[in-house]
């Protein structure tokens, strides 16, 4: 049985990653290839009664200590009981977001530091990583009009954050890419799904055959 | 203003901690020392909420990384939000559990080590320590009984596991007590509650005046 891919889509909030991870998938439906589609936090029942807690905070709201160790808890068990499970069927598993974000949300622009958030995932999580990151890169404008789109009712305790948050985010995730240039693809969110669709494929089909 | 101390009992299921952390907060009392009574997990609205995950999870129950995980997000809200600004404040805290049970139950007698949960409480609460930790130290056979007589719907994910594994978590008390021996005071849980009272309160008096 050979072993499935894991991909996971990052990116700031507006640069369309459910959208692409949804025709990634089906994509790859149409070679054959049975990929399981799932996000963060959540993708399983423990991990989304932790989204709940994470996106709707009881109390006056987390700090950032117990935000990341929360944020780490849900994926310890998302790895465990569906990734590495998946992978081990040899199905592909796409990931809307995954430890990246935790990095560039509260490790980078948060408060807690990427040494913390990395080390919170090498206890939980065995240090897991995708066999490739694909970063949506977004325009700055674009994010800011989807987060004042946002700010009505749909506005969630880490969505909601402000412009300089989510600058910082952006170029967090810019960091890790470039530090990592075998794990990640950077490609450009602007234009239609199709063409953005069209860009990840071409990175997809560099991947090692495994 | 002068800091107040912070004492945590811990020990195995049955020892009593309960009944002897509002004893020795009305024995305080009677001094004119005020103390907040609190317990782990739990003590804030946060924490209460992700207790209740903890002790009754969702789905197929939660993997030793997730479960330290969410005992540590927990405390990391109760050390933030509740322990240190009573401390900050002049009064004292009395909790029923602190992280040493997360080492004892997770780390010790878990899967996960001690190192691991040592490194999660340095990254979530600052790696913050009881002025003196109150081990209640109760005898095999009486321990036994106790987890009988909760087997019935009063049982729940932690307090419901095999003698076995309670024997290694009173293991585990046992060596951090004699690895700190200024940390700790070990008292024996047998006799009545004011005899372990008695105790208790011989062993507060030792502690340092601040």
């Amino acid at each position: 049985m050979t072993r499935g891919k894991f991909i996971a889509l990052e990116g700031g909030e507006g640069a369309g990653k459910s959208t692409q991870a949804r025709m990634l998938v089906s994509a790859l439906a149409e070679r054959g290839i049975h990929a399981d589609l799932t996000r963060e936090p959540g993708g399983t029942p423990g991990a989304e009664a932790i989204r709940n807690l994470l996106l709707d905070p009881p109390g006056e709201g987390w700090g950032a200590e117990a935000e990341a160790l929360l944020f780490a808890a849900a994926r310890a068990d998302h790895v465990a009981r569906r990734i590495v499970p998946a992978l081990d069927r040899g199905d592909w598993v796409i990931s809307d977001r995954f430890v990246d974000s935790s990095r560039a949300y509260q490790g980078g622009a948060g408060q807690l530091g990427d040494k913390a958030v990395v080390a919170l995932h090498a206890i939980g999580s065995g240090g897991l990583r995708p066999d490739l990151t694909i970063l949506l890169e977004a325009k700055e404008d674009h994010v800011a009009a989807r987060l004042a789109q946002r700010d009505g009712d749909n506005s969630d305790a880490i969505g909601g954050r402000d412009i300089t948050y989510h600058r910082a985010v952006a170029e967090a995730f810019r960091r890790y890419a470039s530090e990592d240039p075998k794990g990640f693809a950077v490609i450009d969110a602007g234009g239609t799904p199709e063409e953005v669709h069209a860009r990840i494929m071409s990175a997809i089909s560099l991947l090692p055959e495994s």
